[in-house]
C-alpha cells in the first residue's frame, strides 16, 4: 500500500467564498473528517443544525461565536479552542470573521448501525 | 444537557516533557481523538507502530518527520500538514523539534466489533 503525499489544512483556500465551503478530508464507515472555510458566513437567525451524530470541532484558523438553543448562549470560537457538540443539540454559526478565512476543522461521529439515538 | 466549556489545543503545555506527551480529548466507541505534543522526541531507531486502527493525523504546530517501512521513506512535516496512517502499515516519529513543542492531533479510527482487519 502507498502512503499518500500528505495535504496541507491550511492551503488551498478557494479565492472565492460565495457559500461557506466544506470538503471531506476522510469519509470512513461512520465517521467524516470535514473542513469547513467561512468568511463572513453565518446560519440565517432561526437556521439551527440539529444532527444525528456527535461532532467534534476545532477552529484553526480566525474566529466564530457558536450559538446554542437550550440553554441559550453564544460562544466565541479563537484559533485552537475545540468543543464536543453532542447529537441533536441545536446550534447554529452565529457569527465568522468577514475579511479573512475562517477554518474549522470537524469530526462527524455517526451512531453505529442498529444503534441510533 | 450542558455544553463544555471549548479548551484550547495550543495552551496547558506541559513545562516538562521528559516523555512524549499524550492527552485523549475524546473517547468514544470506536474512535479516539488525541493530543500529541512532542519536543524532540522521537522514536527508537527500529520501533515502529504497527496499529490495528487507521490513524488520521494533522500537525498544528512545530514539525515532525514521519519514517515508513514499506515502502520505505520519509515524510517532513510542516504545521498544517494531515495525512492518514492506515492500519498496520508500520511507521515512526523519526524526528521532532527541539526547541520547541510540535503538537499533533490524532483522530484513530478503530475497526468496528466483529469487523477488525
Amino acid at each position: 500500500m502507498t502512503i499518500s503525499t500528505p495535504k496541507n489544512i491550511f492551503s488551498n483556500i478557494p479565492t472565492e467564498l460565495p457559500e461557506e465551503f466544506f470538503e471531506t478530508l476522510l469519509q470512513q464507515d461512520n465517521i467524516r473528517i470535514e473542513r469547513i472555510i467561512s468568511k463572513g458566513h453565518h446560519n440565517a437567525a432561526n437556521d439551527w443544525y440539529d444532527q444525528v451524530q456527535d461532532e467534534w470541532i476545532v477552529l484553526l484558523q480566525g474566529q466564530a461565536k457558536l450559538e446554542f438553543y437550550e440553554p441559550a448562549s453564544i460562544q466565541l470560537l479563537n484559533s485552537g479552542d475545540y468543543l464536543l457538540i453532542p447529537a441533536h443539540i441545536k446550534h447554529r454559526v452565529a457569527w465568522t470573521l468577514e475579511n479573512s478565512e475562517t477554518i474549522w476543522l470537524a469530526i462527524h461521529i455517526f451512531p453505529n448501525a442498529g444503534n441510533e439515538g
